[in-house]
C-alpha cells in the first residue's frame, strides 16, 4: 500500500470551496494546483465532487476505554467511577488495552481523525495498535500518586520508559508527552517534577484541569487557589501544556491560560453527558486562546466522532451565550484541525492543506443525502450536517488508511470480535 | 415490493435486549415470539445481531426546507429570515417544494424516521412526495395572516382544501392538521377560528409557541399574557395541540400545558443553533407532560437525523440541570417513538413494537464500529453512539422502504440531482 506518489484529483477544498488537485510525494504534500499531470503518479484518486479537509485532530481521549462503550450510562460521576469504571479498569491488561486501542483506531480512521492525544495505562500496547493502524498519536501515561512517594516513582518510571521506548516510533508519527492525571489526583511533588522532566525530555504535558465544580471547590478549600492558579504556583504551565476540559474558569484563570499560552482541549459531549458544565469557549477564543477539540473516552461520549463533536461544540456555545454568531462553522473546523495541531506542537507538520506539510488528509463524500445540496458553504455542511459515515478516504502521513470507506491497514470484523470477547471476559471477572 | 407477510428473524428488541422474531401481515404486526415458522412467509429478513426499534417519529419539521441546507448559517435570526430565507421562499413553487420533500424523505427513511409532522407551503405537493416515499406524515399548512382578514380567509381555504384533498390518503398514512404558524404571526381571530375548524374536522393543531424570548416579551407587552396564557384565553389549547419549541416557559405556563395535556415538540438542535434557548424538558417530563422530538427544518439544524437529535436532547438537559441522571437513554428513545405517536394522536397505531399495531419498524446494524461492543444497554448505543448511517432497514406500514441501506421506493441519485438544480435556480432568481 505504500504508494510513493498519490494524486488527489479535483477535490473541493473545505475552507475555500475551490476545486484543486493535490500531489502527495511519500509523506509530504508536494503540490496543490488546478491541474496536475497524472504522469508517473503511482495512484490517482478521483475526488470529483468530494470535499478535501485536513485530517481531524482529537486532543483528548482514552482509546482503550472504547471497550467500555455503553457499559454504564446515566449514572452520576461517583457511581460511574466507583461502581463501574474503576472495578473493571482494575482487571485491564496489555492485551485488553491493545484491543481497545485497535477498536478506537478503526473508529478514528472511519470518522476522519488522523491524529489523537491519549492518556491511559498500558500505553506501549496502545502504541503497538496505533503503529499497525498507521495514524498519528501523542501518548501519555496517566500519572496518579495520591501523594504516595513510592507510587510517584513508579509513575515517572512508567512515563519515562514510555518516552524512551515509543517517542519517535512509527516513522515519527508517535510522540510521547507526560500525563499527570489532574491537580486532584497528582501531588504537588509530582506536578513540580513533571515540569522538570518535560523540560529535560523537551516534550509536552497532557493534564485534566477544572472538569467539575467539586474539583475546583476542593482545591480552593485545601490550597486557597483555583486549579490554574495552583498549577501556575507550581511552575507547571507553559505553551507545551494541553489542559483537557477547563470547564470551570474564573476570569483570573482565563488570564493565566492566556499568559502562559496553555492549550485547551474542549470536550463538549463528555462535559454534557457527565453534567460537568459548560466551558466558556467563546470567551476563550475571544481572548485569542488556542482551543482544540477532544471526544474524551468512548465510555463518556459514547463515540469518537469529531464531526459530531464539532456540531456539539458550536451549538452549545451558541445556546449558552444566546448568540448564534459565535463559533461559526469554519472556526469550529479550525479547532478540530489546525488548533489541534498547535496544541500538540505539530503545527509545522499537520493541521492544514499546505505544500510541505505531512499529508494527513481526508475526503468527504458529498453525494449523500445529508450533504445535499452542497452549493453553499462547505464548512456548514461538514460541521452542522455531516457525521462520521460521510468520510470516504483517510490518508495519514501520505499513506491511505481508508479508501471508498474500506480500511486498508486493519481488519475491522476481526477487531469487533476480539473487542466483544474482551469486554465479556472483563465483565465476568467482576 | 408489497409483500403480504414479512418475517423479521432473531432481532434484539431495543428496550429489553431480548432476541425475538416479528411477523408482519400486510401493514400489521401480527406476532412476536422467540421462534416463528418461515412457512408461507413471503419475505424473511435475517436480523441476527441487529437491533429492532419502533420507527422514529419527528413531530416538527419543514421538509421542503431541505433545499436550503447550509444556505445561510451563523447569522442571527433576523438576518437569517430577512436576508436569506424569506427572499428565497418567495420564489418557491409546487415543483421546488415537491423536490425538497423528496430530498427530506430520503433522509428520513435513511435515518430511521417513519413518521413526521410538517408545517409549510405547497403541502399537497409534499403529500405527493410522501405518498411516493411511503412514509407516514401529518401535514399542516403554515397559516399566517398578520391580522389581515382577506389573507386569513385564504389561509383557511388552503388548510381546509389540504384537509379535504389529502387527509386519509396514502392508505391512511397521511393525515392533515391545522397549522396556525404562531401567536405572533397569526391573529386572535385566526387562532380562535382554528379551534372551531379543528373541532369541526375532528383533527389536531400544529403551532410554534415560545421559541424566542423576544416573542414572549412582545406578547406580554401587547396582551399582558405569555404565549400559553394567551392561547388558553383564546380557547385554543387541548390534547390535540402540538406546540413546537416551548423554550421560554413560566411555571404557570407549565401548569397550563399540563392542565390541557398539550403535546410539546422539543427541537434541541434548532434551539441551540439559532441560540433561541434551552427548553426545560427535564421539568416538563417530571410534570408528566408528553414531550416528543423534532428536528425543525434542515436549514436550521442542518439535518433530519433523529438519532443525533436524541443525543442532543439528553446531553443538553444533563448539562443544563447539572444532573447526569435526567433523560436517560431509554426515556429519550421513548420521546422519539411512543411520545411522538401520542403527540400526533397515533398511539394506538404506531410508536411501539406490539401485536396489532402498524408495522413501522427499523433495524440498526450493530456490526459497525460505533455500535461495538453491544453487550450492554442497547438504548445507550442507539442514543449516545449511533448516527443515521447505522440504520439498515426501514419498514413503514408493513412495507420495506429501505433494506441493506438501499432505498426501495425512491431513486436517491435522481433526487440529489434535482435538488441541486432546484437550489441553483432559486438562488439565481434572487
Amino acid at each position: 500500500m505504500a504508494e510513493s506518489t498519490i494524486l488527489i484529483k479535483d477535490a473541493k477544498l473545505v475552507f475555500t470551496g475551490e476545486t484543486k488537485s493535490v500531489l502527495i510525494k511519500d509523506e509530504i504534500i508536494a503540490e496543490i494546483d488546478d491541474v496536475i499531470s497524472e504522469e508517473n503518479v503511482d495512484k490517482v484518486i478521483d475526488a470529483k465532487g468530494m470535499i478535501l479537509s485536513p485530517g481531524f485532530v482529537n486532543t483528548h481521549t482514552h482509546l482503550s476505554m472504547s471497550l467500555f462503550r455503553g457499559l454504564a450510562d446515566d449514572y452520576d460521576l461517583d457511581s460511574w467511577l466507583n461502581d463501574y469504571i474503576w472495578p473493571i479498569e482494575a482487571n485491564l491488561n496489555e492485551n485488553y488495552c491493545y484491543i481497545g486501542a485497535l477498536l478506537a483506531a478503526v473508529e478514528l480512521i472511519k470518522s476522519g481523525t488522523t491524529t489523537f492525544s491519549d492518556m491511559y495505562f498500558y500505553m506501549e500496547d496502545v502504541a503497538r495498535a496505533i503503529d499497525e493502524a498507521g495514524i498519528r498519536g501523542v501518548l501519555s501515561y496517566g500519572m496518579i500518586d495520591f501523594a504516595d512517594a513510592e507510587k510517584r516513582e513508579n509513575e515517572f518510571r512508567e512515563n519515562i520508559s514510555l518516552y524512551e521506548n515509543c517517542n519517535g516510533m512509527s516513522d515519527g508519527k508517535i510522540k510521547v508527552f507526560f500525563g499527570p492525571h489532574s491537580p486532584y489526583t497528582a501531588s504537588k511533588e509530582l506536578l513540580e517534577r513533571v515540569r522538570q522532566e518535560a523540560n529535560k525530555y523537551n516534550t509536552g504535558i497532557h493534564i485534566h484541569v477544572g472538569e467539575t465544580q467539586k474539583e475546583v471547590d476542593d482545591l480552593v478549600e485545601s490550597t486557597g487557589m483555583r486549579p490554574f492558579e495552583y498549577l501556575e504556583s507550581l511552575g507547571l504551565l507553559g505553551p507545551d501544556v494541553v489542559a483537557a476540559h477547563a470547564v470551570w474558569l474564573s476570569d483570573n484563570e482565563i488570564d493565566i491560560i492566556k499568559k502562559y499560552d496553555v492549550k485547551i482541549s474542549h470536550n463538549p459531549c463528555s462535559n454534557m453527558k457527565l453534567a460537568s458544565g459548560i466551558s466558556p469557549v467563546a470567551k476563550l477564543l475571544e481572548n485569542g486562546i488556542c482551543v482544540s477539540l477532544g471526544t474524551d473516552g468512548a465510555s463518556s461520549n459514547n463515540n469518537l466522532d469529531l464531526l459530531e463533536e464539532m456540531k456539539f461544540a458550536s451549538l452549545l456555545q451558541k445556546v449558552d451565550t444566546l448568540n448564534p454568531l459565535v463559533l461559526p462553522a469554519c472556526e469550529v473546523l479550525k479547532m478540530a484541525t489546525i488548533n489541534g495541531a498547535k496544541a500538540l506542537g505539530l503545527e509545522d507538520e499537520i493541521g492544514s492543506i499546505e505544500v510541505g506539510k505531512k499529508a494527513d488528509l481526508i475526503l468527504l463524500d458529498t453525494n449523500s443525502v445529508n450533504m445535499t445540496p452542497d452549493s453553499s458553504d462547505l464548512c456548514s455542511n461538514v460541521v452542522y450536517s455531516a457525521n462520521g459515515s460521510n468520510v470516504d478516504t483517510t490518508i495519514c502521513n501520505g499513506k491511505i488508511l481508508m479508501e471508498n470507506k474500506k480500511l486498508t491497514t486493519l481488519d475491522e470484523e476481526e477487531i469487533y470480535k476480539k473487542a466483544r470477547i474482551a469486554i465479556k471476559e472483563l465483565k465476568e471477572m467482576n
